[in-house]
């Protein structure tokens, strides 16, 4: 069976995913970009943009895991878009008219609507759905591929609460914000399913890895 | 002027300190010793102990610093007993008659008694004062040397909160606790005064240091 995987899922040393104050000119709140330095500094994302150029070392070869084998990807309704998005018939995202996605998304929302087909291979569905439900769904659309779980904080935890998740990228980010989304409310004794590893880079951050025992 | 220095201070993925339901039998509550084996491998500790061997490298060479250039510490009541403890007259503390401190100890309690001398160099002396008074009172009586701030999370938050630390050592260990006395509540943007490093070692903790950028 192919894995859920989660990659690139920046937070700060006293755990947040994002910050206060989600809006649409600000995604992640009071945080800003902070979270998310040490990916813009690579070549994984500098090729991603379409630039040149950006860090080879070992921030970017973490980065670039989140492409390959990847043949769909489940997200919440906050990463699909700010609050309030769902009041909007036409909102087609936050992610541009060429999403970075490049597979189906299965956007995980109380209100589901039509799906939407944008350039570049990216097809966002909407579904109202259990996580169970929703990995399901997203499986068969990936075919032999995995599927990548792309967040936010709270719909990493409810899928970590039901043990579905395969391999695990967090990247701690030392700064503090105070307030915002937590990731690891509730998660106790998670490291009794998962083998844990942590590697610090000379840009400040710690990459930690899990990596489900079941598997 | 001598710096106000933590040490060895431990701390779960979640950012935990200590776990719920502390007591005499347990001091750290349902953590156990998880939070500490990184530094009961090493040979800083058996040395303490009073044995031989032990891990010699990284995590080694993180934890002896605890000791050198400190002549006074400071800790909260919660490191010096189990809940209840100043109901008892004749309490000693939690640390046996040769306590590893060999300096003054200033314990912070609301219900100060006479001061307790003890074998090894060990003086505990019981104040009800804020964080910069009690510094004030420790710094005498170190001399020209370090203090050392013992914890735990909540007095250090306090001492972090008054701008009063010049230089943390945190260990944060590769599991979850879900529960218990948090060490980064309430430090919003506390990165605007530190230098931070972060180094994880073979042991899979990741030591991370704050030096004041004041100093």
């Amino acid at each position: 069976m192919s894995d859920l995987r989660v990659h690139n899922f920046s937070i700060s040393l006293d755990g947040f995913a994002t910050g206060a104050g989600q809006a649409a000119n600000a995604p992640f709140g009071h945080a800003g970009e902070r979270l998310h330095e040490w990916m813009f500094a690579t070549r994984f994302w500098h090729e991603m943009v379409g630039g040149q150029g950006g860090s080879g070392g070992a921030d970017h070869a973490f980065a670039v895991l989140h492409g390959p084998g990847i043949s769909a990807e489940i997200m919440g309704a906050g990463k699909f878009g700010p609050p309030g998005w769902q009041d909007d018939p036409d909102y087609k995202g936050a992610w541009g008219p060429n999403p970075p996605f490049h597979t189906p998304v299965f956007v995980l929302t109380h209100r589901p609507r039509p799906s939407i087909e944008m350039a570049g291979g990216t097809t966002y569905h909407f579904l109202d759905a259990s996580p169970t439900e929703a990995l399901k769904v997203a499986r068969e659309a990936a075919g032999d591929l995995d599927v990548r779980l792309g967040g936010g904080a709270s719909v990493i935890r409810d899928f970590l609460t039901e043990g579905l998740v395969d391999h695990m990228h967090v990247v701690q980010v030392p700064i503090l914000l105070g307030r915002g989304v937590r990731l690891w409310d509730g998660l106790e004794s998670l490291e009794d399913a998962y083998h844990i590893e942590a590697v610090s880079t000379p840009s400040g951050v710690t990459h930690l890895t899990f990596t489900a025992k079941s598997r």
